[in-house]
């Protein structure tokens, strides 16, 4: 836990809406309060959280898809 | 209803394990005995069931794929 801030992350493998709600939902986990922004097309995935770098990437690697730092 | 027969279509717009869940949950909705196989990469799913082409290809159609016989 910290400041909430916000977290933009390049995530590989998302391929249709269903993974963008997966995506979402692995993050929810971790942090109910936590915005999501995905672009599908791009991969860009914003997230305004008070968890960790950390905590995000492996909650969306979790989920299947890998992701790192913008 | 009619006798239990194989039902090949091919299923476009499926992209990830997600879609090939959601094509498989539509068809059990309308038939729970159906068995479902999907081939991702090639798009042909292959049904068991004694429900209709046309009341299968409804039930794919609606949850956002396109079906047609091969």
């Amino acid at each position: 836990m910290s400041a909430t801030t916000v977290h933009t992350f390049q995530v590989e493998g998302m391929t249709c809406q269903h993974c963008v709600k997966a995506v979402t939902e692995a993050v929810k986990a971790v942090d109910a309060s936590a915005e999501v922004k995905v672009q599908l097309n791009s991969g860009v995935v914003q997230i305004t959280s008070d968890q960790s770098d950390d905590a995000l990437i492996i909650a969306i690697a979790e989920a299947g898809y890998g992701a790192g730092l913008v």
